[in-house]
């Protein structure tokens, strides 16, 4: 069935679609690696034709001896290649092409790409179920982290109660700097952008989108249900102040952009990316800078957390390459996890009936009877105070009062809010986040 | 070719050896997480037939409907048995026949015995290659955590530099606890064993010996290498004194046994379990009580790290039912990550070669001159002190003595230590641990 373990003398043919930092990362590794990899799999993983945008450009490594093709989705009909890796990018157009031509054609993917996936994954996974191949995207999640692999297979055993992680490099390495710095979000996202830690254009990671994506492939391969990206909750990290960070700490408390998605115990299913504050004491929050972490809890095996590089071209090309080495093994299994007939859609829990704690940085009008306002509004909602700071600002100018409560529930913090943003007294919007024990 | 796929009817039918805590574990969980189980597999797992030492006992669940063998080998022989679980432990005798009978009659095996598979790994990987069956063992290192999985395939496109861990909780739980409380390994030892932390019989956990063999295993597979448990150096936590505890703490340090194999840049092997004095920043420091930890490090991946409970039923339930899971799939991946004629002896480094940073402490005599002797040897051997601490000692009583040192090649530390231990102000031997920078 497999085109893969039926490969000719023990050969697998790899086309190559991307000529970026990963797909050279993939390129290096299979070329250095070879010798290792040839004594565990018994096989070859050769390159045998590539594609990127541009032909005549010096990649620091010989490409010759390899097909090119100009129009990547070529690739994916060459009758010479086995499996094909989409390292392209961006959620639609080419990528989405490539990866439907090559499974159409009896050819396993393997992809970083967790864009296309989050939108276009169930239509994909059943594309690849009926034609008989595997879709593999360790890479698209985490990294190096073998966490699709621990989610989908070594911990399959369990019934998953609560998935989170530190998903985003770029996100993780801003916070981490502004708490050791005590700059602002704006001049350290500079500085992530000169060291090649941010993209010129950010958004896709400060704003939460990226771990947005591998959140909802965790999810999947969590709960068995289906990809569903457009109803997950999403907040980035731009809103985020120097005084947010260390008044977080002093409080006992890290701000980390995290995806979480927890199973409550109706069935439903809780889940976003959002800043939250977390206690420092929990592990989750020792995980600084690029580092990525992804956690999971299951009713047998209870926590497993796994750490390690996020990004770059050698963890990456790592995933990519296991993903290979699992198809010359000949290992076959679901793409999300279980075989598409069985995901079923996940039921969202409804927010405003979860009870949360949250951080609000309230910015206010120096005036007689301010707090008091304030503290009507939360008295009324029924939301009690946990701690209260406010800091001694200069004459004239507005101050900060910082606000952690205990839990409430959502509905009554978030009317709450309104009323507090209507206030006379508000000189900008309330920053809430969520305070989240882990 | 394999005995699982063909299985009639989509039921995987298995035979369980052993119902301690272990066995119970796994019964438990299949029954209970049934539903996921099938879900992902599209198939069932059903216990067929049960084998323990005493028949008749209350184990809390209904066995009424499992066929029953007083001897466990004859689960082996079953016609009606696909998978055998080898629940039974010990690394000779039951165990053993167990394994090889079923592996001859056609049958992969799930085993959780570290014990039986450091010493006839081996014979048994070549036996389970021959028959065409599978000889799985996630549960045998690191309890609930994929570290195999992880190792086998996740990072299997990397060349493995470096392995380590925290595999035994039981002397990570009195470690930490001795860190805690201030007390000796013989008080905590005893509350471990009233807690259920620690066996009747401790050698096994305390001596080193069970985190040996887990060691032995996880050698193998980053590195390709025949399993060779009696090459290694094994020491355990006994000899750990509340004031060695302490003192590392105050130079920046934490005592942890920790499992460590790393490859040299000759090709050799160094491998060894102690107890070594890690960096209190490190993360390996962070990990205390019961949880243990494997950290891989690949030539493309860098450093992933992963944690959580490294025994009890649950976390060891779950190892297993994802070995059984993997073969519901059809997964084939050799026992020990490459064909057994792909391994290679190890290559041992010459541990006298080696340089090495230590702690020493010295309980000598209070008498004038004794540091200048000490010092003198330690500066002969070209020993370079980069800490020393002399408690005030209650008169005439011995007066302890805490050097670190630089690196130095370790045959002159050696030699030093044997010079040091000769001489008559040594009120005992010198307890020596190596500082391991990670």
């Amino acid at each position: 069935m497999s085109p893969v373990s039926s490969a000719p003398n023990s050969t697998i043919r790899i086309a190559l679609a991307g000529l970026g930092t990963v797909g050279m990362g993939v390129l290096t590794l299979l070329k250095q690696n070879q010798g290792v990899i040839q004594t565990r799999t018994g096989k070859t993983l050769e390159v045998v034709a590539v594609s990127a945008r541009t032909r005549n450009k010096d990649r620091g490594m010989d490409l010759s001896g390899l097909a090119w093709e100009d129009d990547p989705v070529a690739l994916a009909k060459r009758d010479d290649v086995d499996v094909v890796l989409e390292m392209v990018g961006g959620e639609t157009g080419t990528a989405l092409e490539l990866v439907e031509t090559a499974i159409r054609a009896g050819k396993s993917v393997v992809t970083a790409n967790k864009a296309l996936l989050a939108h276009d994954g169930m239509r994909l996974a059943q594309l690849a179920e009926d034609n008989g191949v595997q879709l593999l995207f360790e890479a698209a999640v985490a990294g190096g982290i073998p966490a699709v692999k621990g989610l989908r297979e070594g911990l399959a055993g369990n019934q998953i109660e609560l998935v989170y992680g530190i998903l985003n490099g770029t996100c993780n390495y801003i916070l981490t700097s502004m708490r050791e710095t005590g700059r602002g979000f704006d001049a350290v996202l500079a500085e992530a952008q000169e060291l090649g830690y941010a993209e010129a254009e950010p958004s896709l990671d400060v704003d939460g989108y990226d771990a947005a994506h591998k959140l909802t492939l965790l999810a999947s391969l969590a709960f068995g249900t289906e990809l569903d990206f457009d109803k997950l909750q999403v907040e980035g990290i731009r809103r985020i102040s120097a005084p947010d960070i260390m008044i977080a700490e002093e409080l006992g408390y890290r701000i980390k952009l995290l995806g979480l998605a927890r199973r409550l115990a109706d069935g439903s299913i809780e889940q976003f990316v959002r800043p939250v504050l977390v206690p420092q004491s929990s592990e989750i929050a020792k995980v600084e800078g690029v580092f990525n972490a992804v956690v999971a809890n299951g009713n047998f095996v209870d926590e497993v957390m796994m750490v390690g590089r996020g990004a770059g071209a050698g963890p990456t090309a790592s995933a990519v390459v296991g993903d290979l080495i699992d198809l010359a093994r000949g290992t076959s299994v679901p793409t999300l996890g279980v075989p598409c007939q069985n995901l079923v859609p996940a039921k969202l829990a409804k927010s405003e009936d979860l009870y949360r704690a949250v951080y609000m940085h309230l910015s206010i009008l120096d005036e007689p009877g301010a707090l008091a306002k304030v503290a009507e509004i939360l008295g009324r909602y029924e939301i009690s105070i946990a701690s209260l700071i406010q800091r001694e600002g200069r004459s004239g100018l507005p101050v900060s009062l910082i606000i952690t409560t205990h839990e409430a529930r959502y509905a009554n913090i978030r009317a709450a809010r309104a009323e507090l943003d209507a206030l006379s007294i508000m000189a900008e919007p309330l920053h809430m986040m969520i305070i989240q024990e882990l």
